[in-house]
């Protein structure tokens, strides 16, 4: 496929106008604005009033959670996950877990999302999905514990071993087996330890909660005297690379100790707030060299998995909450739902425009009146665009979505699928 | 028109399914769930799969502010204003403020909202575009004065009182002039209590902006030994309805205060968010029973005029900063939005669905896939839902925009000359 007249941002987020891009099987082959000739039986697509930028990689997601939307609004935390939460989660066949997962596919692939970095259960269930839809996943299953167990003998840990052995690296490298402890309060030392020990050298990488409310950030220095940061450091949990989502109540230390570890923060900014959590400190993290992506977390706290507007809410939330405008600039919020997300994956192939890069990109209708002026495309992305502005979607160079069709997933019946899953289990509660 | 099979908001923004709702002429003449037959030559609307709901109010804009998108990023407030936005304004002409407003009214019809609370200068430009549009506007020319000049012989109150006698009740009641001060650190108490003087008993609303950023709410308090609150309170400027835009440093006493008058706070949490000015008390407000109606506050500091994201942000930045999530429900922020909007403009007759009101009203598409399950829809439109799924605007029962199509605006005109004429003005500085 070969884009012609198209407005793109180039590897450092600048803008090129009228510019040509050719994608060949899953790579991008050429990125300029000098003019090329289509080859022989090559489409060419027309990019006049569109931009191209890299495609959205959403750092922490529970995808199968869309079935939960809207399930249990206005609670306290600790009720909306012991009361609404864990009791459907509790009634979820795998049928549902696809269900719900190719909802949350069609979400993300409709509003400019191509990979995203999850934790759930029911891993063949996701797995199936997602080779389906032609996206991209980081998949973990966390493990939990609250005795004596080794963390062989945790049945998620059984679930995640065998997610690794049948499907790290399947379709082609799309989908990519991580390993993951839940959270600090829903493990052990020992399991912790264990783990660190497992994911040791095996060039998987981790996925962990951390530090999302005060008191599960308070009640570590309890139990263990160090906040979890440190806790997992010590435990040598963060020498391999490591997605740690939320980090809310991150200290200046344990910012210190992460920028020292191959960490990344995977921010979500609407589902703090939306839970009450707290704002995440965005700004520290960026200034101290941490890297920082963007989750948009579960369908159930948030209640949408549209990068589009959480990465507006990233830089509004920092900006609000130290009261400095200059803080979080617009590129770094954009780096943030993009790059910053690919290479917390291991994908340094992907999340920006060069040659070479895989075709992971997304396409923009920028007609709609929010786009003019258009003094400066990176602001607009940021704080104008709309995730419904995506016009089209592709992944290794396969499109999923364009204007209007989604080319892989049977929409009819995942909207279907997931409503009828959703109501049958509310129904039992 | 008669809209069937649609799933509508009740007046008490109770879920209403398979309803019917008439529209003639100007008003809603029916509401129920009870089948109606089509009158002879009356449009039959098929509602199925979609919401039908009070149009969004914007209870404080600056429509001709569009220009300015995207004009001067990540700055402090004061460097923004004095190096980027005022330079600018100086260059606009009337024909500027006229293509500005009708870019911004084509953005608000867009994405569902017909009326407005405005300020701004240049009131023929914006009562003309608004006229021609379509929907609707409390439109102010605000005063400032940094002398000791009288509330009379100020230019802006001069311009003002023109607009009052040209306008008020203009297109049938469709714009409604108001009275405005710009602010206290940019008015003196003579003029303050001129105003008061001029509003009392005349039935028009003032509109002022206050307590936005924490210097501004601070110095009053230097200047005068009291919150900018108690300063207009006590030189009677709430006597009459009034909004207050922001409010974001509002005291306890402050919101005491404001429950005893007829005021409405119009928070706008995207912009004082992006400009670090802090999060308005809204849950206090709210808890006190001041009523609070929401804002997008102009497109240079939000970038965007997309109430269903500011109604969302409302009740994100308030859970966020209390750490309470359960302060300011979905339903409150749907209210803030429209209703509450609504009565701060001196409507009673708009912001609801019920026989007898104005057919002020939106229709939204709820087949994408952050519509499923549908568990809650008042939760699903705040949190979930889209400014894009908005596929049908009314205002006194005139359709403004449908399926893409904008029935009273020619888009590509009005994206062309705003472009052209903020593009004229930067290229001037």
């Amino acid at each position: 496929m070969l884009f012609q007249n198209i407005n793109y941002l180039d590897e450092t987020f600048q803008l090129q106008k009228q510019g040509c891009i050719r994608v060949e099987g899953r790579q991008i082959t050429a990125v300029g604005t000098q003019p090329l000739e289509p080859l022989e039986n090559e489409e060419v697509y027309d990019g006049r009033g569109k931009l191209l930028m890299p495609a959205f990689v959403n750092a922490h997601a529970h995808a199968p959670m869309t079935l939960l939307r809207g399930w249990g609004e206005g609670l306290s935390l600790q009720d909306w996950l012991n009361q609404r939460i864990f009791p459907f989660e509790a009634k979820m066949t795998d049928d549902d877990v696809y269900a719900g997962t190719c909802l949350a596919l069609a979400e993300m692939i409709r509003t400019g999302t191509v990979s995203s970095t999850e934790m759930y259960f029911g891993a063949d269930a996701i797995a199936r999905a997602l080779l389906e839809s032609g996206a991209k996943m980081n998949l973990s299953v966390a493990a939990t514990c609250f005795d004596d167990s080794d963390l062989a003998d945790l049945p998620r840990q059984q679930e995640a071993e065998a997610m690794i052995r049948t499907y790290n690296g399947a379709g082609g490298g799309r989908l990519i087996t991580d390993l993951s402890l839940h959270a600090e309060y829903t493990t052990t030392p020992k399991v912790v330890r264990q783990m660190a020990q497992r994911v040791a050298g095996t060039g998987l990488h981790m996925h962990v909660h951390m530090s999302e409310t005060k008191s599960e950030h308070d009640e570590c220095i309890q139990r263990h005297g160090k906040t979890p940061a440190r806790y997992f450091c010590d435990l040598g949990l963060f020498d391999v690379p490591t997605t740690v989502a939320h980090g809310v109540w991150l200290t200046d230390e344990d910012i210190a100790l992460l920028r020292e570890k191959p960490v990344t923060v995977a921010s979500c900014p609407a589902s703090n707030m939306k839970l009450g959590s707290g704002f995440a400190p965005v700004s520290c993290l960026l200034q101290a060299g941490v890297p920082v992506a963007l989750g948009t977390d579960g369908a159930a706290s948030n209640n949408g998995l549209d990068m589009m507007a959480d990465m507006k809410l990233l830089a509004l939330g920092a900006k609000g909450i130290t009261r400095d405008p200059q803080t979080v600039t617009a590129g770094q919020a954009l780096y943030a739902a993009t790059r910053a997300g690919a290479l917390s994956q291991g994908r340094a192939d992907s999340g920006l425009i060069r040659v070479g890069a895989c075709a992971d990109l997304i396409v923009l209708d920028c007609t709609a009146p929010w786009w003019t002026p258009g003094f400066d495309t990176v602001t607009d992305l940021v704080y104008s665009a709309k995730g419904t502005d995506v016009c089209l979607t592709m992944c290794d160079g396969k499109i999923l979505y364009r204007d209007g069709e989604y080319l892989t997933l049977d929409i009819q019946r995942v909207r279907h699928d997931a409503a009828a899953a959703a109501r049958r289990i509310a129904a039992q509660l």
